[in-house]
């Protein structure tokens, strides 16, 4: 997110105000109570020019506290696939995320400063449920959407946590491939399958 | 666990020392290094009265850290109902100790210091390998059984922090039925199922 060439002198000290409001307002207030127009007003900008950086809440969001990937760019691709390949496709992209560059350092600190601070674990679990959980439940448009969204967002938590922050083996060492095939179909069926007994 | 009547005046006190020595041999040795008899050392008392109070290292260590249950114990109980009903009798048992008084507090206060402190989590790794991953591999009797173990691991990992320690809804606010009927399936599979496209 450096600036680009031909833009004016001093936007990049600009760009890292509006980060840093950004931060401040999300820890402070949760995602869902924070907003562009309180984050703008901080760093002393417009809010056009906080869309113009960093496009949609959601996106500043991700951009400020190092979330690696923005959901709902994650989803659309994912749904392309299809409901019956929603499984795969979802660990796999997760994955694809998780295991570059510095995906997983990334992912388990953001656990760690989630779990440690009780403002970080308001501000991720609102994230969780409103740009998350909340969008997967409209996108499956069956019952217990929400219930099934967040036992996929139990799956990977545990998936983070054992494999990145525990460093549990032999999840730690397994291949993508195996922990894919392995977790495909709990995804799967979490999503679209028979989760109660009645 | 305090001491019952008709023993000797300063038992209370020589338990508590104990506990307090295994807590600090735990926590600088890890799980696996530290061992009964120099707990006993520390203490100033006979190793045979350490298991005399608390038992097999496994015991003491549960009972030093607050870990929920008794590894061994559970496993036992969940091994009578067979191989079939393996996924069920695991999610009921772990839901009805964590559920239970002070149970969900004592997993996520758990899972809070493993993930802050360093120390406390190789203890914590080194306890769920050693007293749980490798115990229910050899029951399994199957390939891969360490990896299955650890996918079951994920699973409950995932579960209690999506539930105790993030309260993510709708999990947080479910029932233990219908957490019991959505995640039974996917412990089955790990332990006995196909895990893998080959």
């Amino acid at each position: 997110m450096s600036p680009r060439t031909g833009r004016r002198a001093g936007e990049s000290g600009t760009r890292e105000a509006v980060l840093e409001a950004a931060r401040e307002r999300f820890a402070d207030l949760g995602y869902d109570g924070a907003t562009i127009r309180a984050i703008a007003a901080d760093a002393g900008v417009d809010s056009a020019l906080v869309h113009h950086f960093y496009g949609t809440k959601e996106q500043l969001f991700a951009e400020a506290v190092g979330f690696p990937a923005v959901p709902s760019e994650v989803l659309a691709k994912v749904m392309e696939g299809g409901l019956t390949k929603l499984g795969d496709s979802v660990i796999r992209s997760i994955l694809t995320l998780w295991e570059t560059d510095d995906g997983a350092e990334r992912i388990a600190a953001l656990l760690r400063s989630a779990v440690a601070n009780e403002s970080a674990m308001r501000m991720l679990r609102e994230f969780l449920t409103s740009a998350i959980l909340r969008v997967v439940a409209i996108r499956l448009e069956v019952a217990d959407a929400e219930f099934r969204a967040s036992l996929v967002a139990s799956q990977l938590l545990g998936l983070a946590m054992a494999r990145y922050v525990f460093q549990l083996r032999p999840l730690a060492s397994a291949s993508l491939e195996e922990i894919a095939n392995a977790i495909a179909p709990t995804l799967q069926r979490y999503l679209t399958g028979r989760i109660s007994s009645a």
